[in-house]
Parts: structure tokens; C-alpha cells; sequence
């Protein structure tokens, strides 16, 4: 897709902040005109990130009034957070392989257990190109909402909706643009696995579902 | 000037970050529309500050995407920052009386200092109604970016221009405003004192400036 937006001279904007924890993405595709990334998804502080932007690209800075970053955005550096998100980069660079080892397997688990102990439930999206972290699984005819408070209840955050909008009562809009049913997109639920999640974490999540679509 | 801003229906706002560390601001005063402030100018956490809009007043939102901050700036809170701008203010509230006094006394020698020592200078801005931290002097004839390396060389920081445009080349355009002299202008810098400071940092810097400009 990037590549035919780059022969139509189309700037190709990609937000890589749910893939960068898990997947490589090369800079050298000139697809890519821009490519943003938050450091807290990569287990970095809240309030800095990247931005990438190819060289020679016109941009319109959002934040004016003093010459920061290259007149790109006008405001004091937070240089802690920008130094902890360059290490966190670092670290990510060199344990991602495994840590995406440990994620998938603690995903095929996670599917599994569902898969054993509940009867109507669907999985949102492909098994294959889905990211290792993300399970978004809807229960028929369960109201993911009372679903998640009850979860909560027992100690385990998950979401609904897109990441942006949880605790938005519409329904996600990424499910309804896949052309899912209603009493799918009502029930859907994304739970995601990250590195400091354990096996026990898994089984104690499967024991929670079970019990709650009883 | 507020007051009159109210009375022709317009949106005042305030850039109080140089006034709150040594300020009261009174908010029920019906002519600040909005406020902003930065944590880090009040021994904060970089990236995190206040705005204050008062009620049912229209405000166009910079960040869109989701619906955090009441819909007024989309993003992930930094939760930790937020929480930490909020504790600077408790100390700041019971603090700053004390902390003003100190400031004052300091600000008081370093002029008392300037005034004993150097021939050639100027205060730009009035004694009175001047922030108590705030020290903004010309040294006749003399290039404030000199006198800022070599300050920086003995270990002491200061600034030329404004607090946003530092390490611009530009002159101060607040100076410019003003309607200072050339002369005057390129010699200008600014110390500021803060809770940290003692009178032996305002004593080497009286005896840096004194050895800098004879």
C-alpha cells in the first residue's frame, strides 16, 4: 500500500506504536514518508515518542512559538523522557526476538484455554498477520462492557474498543469497518499480552472467562 | 488590561508560568478567560502543566483522536507527571511566601553587588513590578553571547533573549519592544534565582562579572 502511495506522490503517514513492540520495521522502504511511535507501549515514560519524517518532507508543526526540534515542535525538551526513550529503544532492539517468543506463546495459550473451555465465541481477525501480542476475541451475545468491569473485579485490565477510545461507550469502529455483526462487535474484547505477563497470568485469565460465560 | 479585554468580549488568556513561582494569581478574577503554566518552571517534571479555561468558554483543541482531558487533548495522560504537577502546587502554595523572601534578598545583593562592582550596565525593566527572581541586566558595550560562554565556562548559567528563544541569535524582542538601544540590547542577559540558590552562588557570580567586565 505504501508503495503505491509513494508512486502517486502521496505522503504515507504509518502510527507503528502497536507494531513496534514486536515487528521490525525498515526505514529504508520509501513508502514510508512518516512513521510515529509512543515510548510507554515499549515499556517507556509516558509523554515522548518518535517521529520519524523523511528528509525534504513539508510538515506543518502543530506546536508554535520557539525554535525546539528543528522549529518541528516548539515547547522544553522533557530530555529525561527523550533519554529513556532512546534506551528503551535500545533495550527493545535487543530482546525483542525473544521477548516475541515468550509473547506468542503466551498468546497460543491464551487462545487455547478459550478455545477448551468456552463454547460461542469468535476470534476478530486472522490468526496469521495479526500481532503476537493481541487477542481480540468477542463472546456471543455477552456485553463486553460487563464483561470487562467484572474482569476488572478479579484483577484483570483488558479493553474494549481501539486502544484510543477505550472507556468510549460506541462501538469500536475498526470491528464495524471489518463488517462484523453487532452482537459480535458487542461482545469483543482485546486483551494484550505483554513482557512482564507469565503463564500463570494466562491460566488464571481462562479460569476468569470461563467462569463469567458460563 | 483584562478587565478591559471582558468588556469588549474578548478571550484573555495568560501565560502565567513566569508569574506562578513567586505569584498569587487570583482565578475568580472574571477577566482571565485561560491560564497556562508549566511544572517544570515550579520544580516539576518536564512535559506536564495546567490550563485553566473557565467555564463554557469555545476552545479548539491542537490534539484530536480520542477523547482524554475532556475532549481537549487527545492522548495518553502521563499519569505520574500529572500527578507530580499536582504535588508541586500543594508545595508551592505553602512554600512560596518563604521561598519569595529568600529570592528577594538574593536578587537585592546581586544588584547591590552589580552596583558596587561594574561601571557599565543597565537594569532593563522597571525595580518595581519586577518578578523577585528575575534579574535582566545590560553590561554596556559588552556581547551578551561572550559573556555567556564564559560564564558557562565558570560554571554558571544564565540567558540572553527570552526564556522560550534561548541560543537564538536574534535579539530579544521584549527588549526590542521596550524600546531600548542597540548597545544596551546586545548586552543584555538574564540571571534568574531560584529556591536552590544561596548568597555564596550570587557572591561568585558578583565576582565572575566583576572580573568579566573590568
Amino acid at each position: 500500500m505504501e508503495i503505491r502511495a509513494l508512486k502517486h506522490g502521496i505522503h504515507f503517514h504509518t502510527d507503528a506504536i502497536a507494531a513496534i513492540p514486536t515487528m521490525s520495521i525498515d526505514l529504508n522502504n520509501p513508502g514510508i514518508t512518516s512513521l510515529s511511535m509512543a515510548a510507554h507501549k515499549i515499556y517507556g515514560p509516558k509523554g515522548a515518542g518518535v517521529m520519524f519524517l523523511r528528509k525534504d518532507t513539508p510538515m506543518i508543526s502543530l506546536m508554535h512559538g520557539a525554535q525546539q526540534e528543528f522549529n518541528k515542535r516548539a515547547g522544553t525538551e522533557n530530555v529525561a523522557a527523550i533519554a529513556a526513550t532512546g534506551l528503551c529503544i535500545d533495550i527493545l532492539a535487543r530482546k525483542r526476538r525473544d521477548e516475541v517468543l515468550k509473547i506468542r506463546r503466551l498468546r497460543d495459550l491464551l487462545l487455547q484455554g478459550i478455545q477448551s473451555n468456552i463454547n460461542k465465541w469468535v476470534l476478530n481477525g486472522p490468526i496469521i498477520d495479526r500481532l503476537p501480542c493481541n487477542v481480540n476475541v468477542s463472546f456471543i451475545n455477552k456485553a463486553a462492557d460487563t464483561l470487562l468491569m467484572q474482569l476488572d473485579a478479579m484483577g484483570i485490565c483488558a479493553s474494549s474498543g481501539s486502544a484510543c477510545s477505550s472507556g468510549a461507550i460506541d462501538d469500536s469502529h475498526v470491528l464495524k469497518a471489518m463488517g462484523l455483526p453487532t452482537c459480535v462487535i458487542n461482545g469483543a474484547i482485546r486483551f494484550s499480552i505483554g513482557i512482564y505477563n507469565e503463564e500463570e497470568d494466562v491460566n488464571v485469565l481462562i479460569k476468569a472467562l470461563t467462569e463469567l460465560c458460563e
